[in-house]
């Protein structure tokens, strides 16, 4: 990634679902032996991904996840039940292969990258992480802007860069994950901030605050919007002030993957953050977008009504790095395997609905 | 199976959860490098199959799927929306490897074996399907009991068939599933009889009635459960009463699967219909039960309800032939791999908590 990324590339087309394979896929479903409908929303994700990969077979063989990692200055003000110190010891997890998200990729055969883009502490260079970093994570929020317009526009990029490299690797999903203390209050803040909510509404207990550990939390992402609001006059200046690297990079990937018509697999609470900002920033980047779980972080649901959006699961997960998405992999293949691979009434010769 | 199978082992001893496996798979979760309780009901799956394998590394590589298919004398009433002849047609179409579950069995990499309990509609011998016909189909409910005692202890002695076949191919998963033209009528009726609630909350549209046909197929219940309620004073009279081969063969193998000590995850409406008669006739078999997804069938949620259980999908669901619990098995296996595969704070030297 350049040190100096400009930002044109977000106004780039977006590529638009095909509705002719949407409507061909509808009309494969009705034909296959079984009552219309009894998939439930196994029926409605083929139909969705035929629409999305323009056929009326649609699969999911190769599926990318990038984990973008940075630090929160935010940190400072006591809103993580952590340490900053193990948003670095988690890059070292990563790269050691030891994290949930590492486990999860493997078993779901995904390919697996991560992207540094600044953590507090520095951990030198790690295998398998691509270094990428933006400073030693951002400034604090609480008492100024959390990045420079350059940082903003080098972490989008960041983001873009890392659904390129899916595309080009002939990703059927790109995937993207997160980790980095304190983003559960960035993410709170930048959801406010678009959705004009309070705090109080949508701020939880992240990795394991307990209820004044919460309050304190809100009350901090109050400050901050308090002392921004007035300068927040667009999507992207609210990511900018109170966002984070790894947010703004997801953001950055999502709106990449709909301009190269790549199907996305959104987390949890933060990546809903993101997916919302990008929502914002591109109308239509949306259509690209696949929720896999609800998080047992409460402000989620919130995130979720505002996209106007059904998760896959429910399994009060928690815990980011792209996880609750690899877990619902399994749910896109069956999906595409049950509607390519079952029989017609016809070629079953099984009677039909009286 | 014999034609006189007798049913003394129903009253087998059942095998008990290992309390301290369950322990050490707490104490494990405990360790890994997440905020305790991120990974949600994934840490609670791993940890009541480390109780369930007696092994605090659980792992789910073997699945044995059995579809039980069977007609009902019931249908005669006009209570599906599809015609009786699909129960044989859906036998051919298994036989193919072009249903739902062949496919779902298949992308999940379980073996597959479908039991011809009976249809009303003769298939003649098929490749892939057992014999073992008990009549052409059930009686009619609305008119005499089901079964007669010999073909009841015939149907559950199927059942318990089937759990020994896989257990003795060294499964770590048994699922039923089943088939048969008007058994959510028959499923409703004995969910009815066992819980003593109204027929009107419990019907449903099953394969696909309407508003209309869901009143009637009330009725229809109503009517039997007048004619049968004062000979039913077990469950297992219910069961021949109101049941069909299939239900009580699935109940059959879940009885069996617990004195096995083998685990079992639950299809949906009919299947936990055959769950509910199996822990009401031996308290206990429900340990050894997971329940897969809530189904579409309104009176799944009842029956769910009334296990006390909490199923891992919502997917709008309500195909039956095990499908839901197919498509949740790559849950499972993900459970016991985050469960045995991550690192723990200690070996990634990631500090815990403040």
């Amino acid at each position: 990634m350049s040190e100096v990324a400009t930002i044109e590339w977000l106004d780039a087309p977006l590529k638009t679902p095909d509705p002719d394979a949407r409507k061909a896929a509808e009309a494969r479903q009705a034909t296959l032996t079984k009552p219309s409908g009894a998939l439930g929303r196994l029926e409605d994700i083929a139909i969705h991904l035929a629409a999305l990969q323009n056929s009326v077979y649609p699969s999911i063989e190769r599926v990318n996840i990038t984990v973008f990692v940075g630090d929160h200055g935010v940190a400072a003000e006591g809103v993580s039940a952590f340490p900053q110190t193990v948003t670095a010891e988690m890059l070292r997890n990563f790269s050691r292969g030891g994290a949930a998200i590492n486990v999860a990729a493997c078993a779901v055969g995904a390919g697996l990258e991560v992207v540094n883009l600044g953590t507090a502490h520095n951990t030198g260079p790690l295998n398998r992480v691509r270094e990428c970093a933006l400073g030693p994570g951002t400034a604090n929020m609480a008492r100024e802007p959390a990045m420079t317009e350059q940082q903003l526009a080098n972490a989008l990029t960041a983001g873009r860069d890392a659904a390129k490299r899916a595309s080009s690797e002939g990703a059927d999903l790109f995937i993207g994950g997160e980790m980095g203390i304190a983003n559960t209050t960035a993410a709170t803040a930048l959801a406010c901030s678009l959705l004009n909510a309070p705090p109080s509404l949508l701020a939880g207990p992240g990795t394991g605050l307990d209820g004044t550990g919460v309050g304190h939390k809100a009350q901090v992402v109050q400050r901050a919007l308090e002392l921004h609001s007035s300068h927040i006059t667009s999507p992207l200046e609210a990511l900018r002030r109170v966002g984070g690297f790894e947010i703004a990079a997801l953001a950055g990937a999502y709106i990449a993957s709909a301009c190269l018509g790549q199907p996305v697999l959104v987390d949890g609470f933060i990546s809903s953050a993101a997916a919302l900002t990008a929502a914002r920033l591109r109308p239509g980047v949306e259509d690209w977008l696949l929720f896999s779980h609800t998080s047992a972080e409460p402000g989620h649901r919130i995130l979720l009504e505002a996209l106007a959006v059904q998760t896959l699961l429910d399994l009060d997960m928690r815990l980011g790095e792209g996880t609750g998405a690899a877990v619902a992999v399994p749910l896109l293949r069956m999906a595409c395997a049950l509607h390519k691979d079952m029989a017609t009434f016809a070629e079953a010769q099984v009677s039909e609905k009286l």
